[in-house]
């Protein structure tokens, strides 16, 4: 009997929030969606010059498209291309009825208006969720809202792990635009009382451990330390740093996993975390776009 | 030295922040900026219906207006207009070159479509801040976001009054988007660790005295009370509750003023705290959008 306790114990006493399992039981879902729709959906993938970070990522998009059954058309642009012609080549793709999703891959070079370049494409094949009217329907907690796929990505991944937000203390580090803001926007939809934290604020060591579930969003390797957390946290890491040691690529995320993990209820690893689950959520917006297109 | 001494800590014991006094001070401002935009701007208000309590802040509006030299144009529609109704209404008003600022007196007759009819302002005449073009800039921390009035008013106050933001842990108890979400906004771009609370949060008794800075927004008499609040703290009522007894129309906040004053360092009251600083904000607001017109 102790020992059968025990072993239950250990069973339940800490989980890996898996991205990429996670990821591959409710492709399902999308896969049964696909079907169901009665069409092939198209996203269309500007890329502006030729980032080794964002080609990586594109790869993966693209994977996943094949796997379920989605065409991607990347459209590669020349890294000095103006403002005016990457909007003049969005609206063609907002006109052609064969694309139901357009996304700009992130970051776009400096010399080119970020905001001007998301507002070119429409709202109904906004699939990354980052135009003014889509932020617009977050905001209002509208159920319509096409919501950015990082911060989709964290509660789907809870979600599938059976662990409820409403109610709890989510905190969340990093103020972004892009992953911060829209996180902690989509926690309060979903009832949790919400706290941001950033560079300025003073005294992350307390304030880290007084929240159930640590989201860390910041790309500063270490940052989430033995200090952060507690028993009984749930902390997911959104972070990715990229580093090149001996010509190996090695990718770590904000929270330092060896001495955290012991510590802590649940974890998402970097890599194989959120990262999946945000390719996951692009084309399940993709998909939401192809249902009402 | 020890009556001077206590005289001064009796001075810096507490203050309260007086939105009638702070508003007349920093009215000459307006008034400058206005002497220097070399005419007088209009703002059109549209009423829809005849609510009593839209009557009376416009009245007040109004007032204010007169005071600083602008001009006040309102528009009352009938109750059972239709959305395409007034979005015309508002399009006439968005070309007219003598219009600088629009806003529609919320909230509107239930049968309207509320975003819908607030889209239809002109972001460049948007002088409460409610279109997804201007919630855009400030979620992106844009310095050109026309900020919605009562969060601007918020931190216009604490201004004034030498309290600064950064690096304080400002707490937001309400999620709505026209007070408690702007403010949280608005409190992170000016450096504050944000938390946001609302009618799911465990334990408020416990997690409300932990802020520097306490707004609650919630329109519940009596809400923040002896327990929510601390030595140190300084306390902002947001909410607004008309009660009428024996025909007086009495305002009621949703602090409990008499207990929580005497414990905290800096407290607005209801009403003359934040209510006339939002009728500021909203001068302010239409100045800016004078200027750049």
């Amino acid at each position: 009997m102790r020992l059968v306790l025990f072993c239950i114990y250990s069973i339940i006493d800490y989980m890996i929030l898996d991205g990429k399992k996670a990821r591959e039981s409710l492709s399902q879902r999308l896969e049964k969606r696909l079907e169901n729709l009665g069409f092939k959906p198209k996203l269309v993938i500007f890329q502006i010059g030729n980032d080794e970070q964002s080609s990586l990522y594109i790869e993966k998009k693209k994977q996943f498209a094949k796997k379920i059954g989605v065409e991607v058309e990347c459209n590669r642009l020349a890294n000095d291309i103006s403002t005016e012609e990457v909007i003049s080549e969005i609206k063609k793709a907002n006109i052609d009825q064969s694309t139901q999703g357009i996304i700009v891959q992130l970051p776009v070079p400096k010399h080119l208006d970020t905001t001007d370049v998301i507002e070119a494409i429409s709202p109904q094949k906004d699939a990354d969720g980052l135009t003014s009217h889509n932020l617009k329907l977050l905001w209002e907690g509208s159920s319509k809202a096409i919501v950015p796929a990082t911060a989709l990505g964290i509660f789907t991944l809870l979600d599938f792990y059976g662990i409820d937000v409403s109610g709890k203390h989510v905190g969340v580090i990093g103020r972004s635009s892009l992953v911060g803001k829209p996180t902690a926007l989509l926690a309060l939809k979903k009832n949790a009382t919400v706290t941001v934290c950033h560079s300025k604020t003073k005294d992350l060591d307390s304030l880290l451990p007084t929240f159930d579930i640590l989201i860390s969003a910041t790309g500063y390797p270490g940052l989430v330390t033995v200090k952060s957390v507690r028993k009984g946290q749930t902390v997911i890491d959104v972070g990715i740093s990229v580093d090149y040691q001996n010509g190996e690529r090695a990718v770590s995320g904000d929270v330092d996993f060896s001495v955290v993990q012991p510590i802590v209820e649940n974890i998402s690893p970097v890599p194989g975390g959120v990262g999946p689950m945000t390719v996951y959520s692009l084309f399940e917006n993709l998909i939401n776009l192809s249902e009402d297109s």
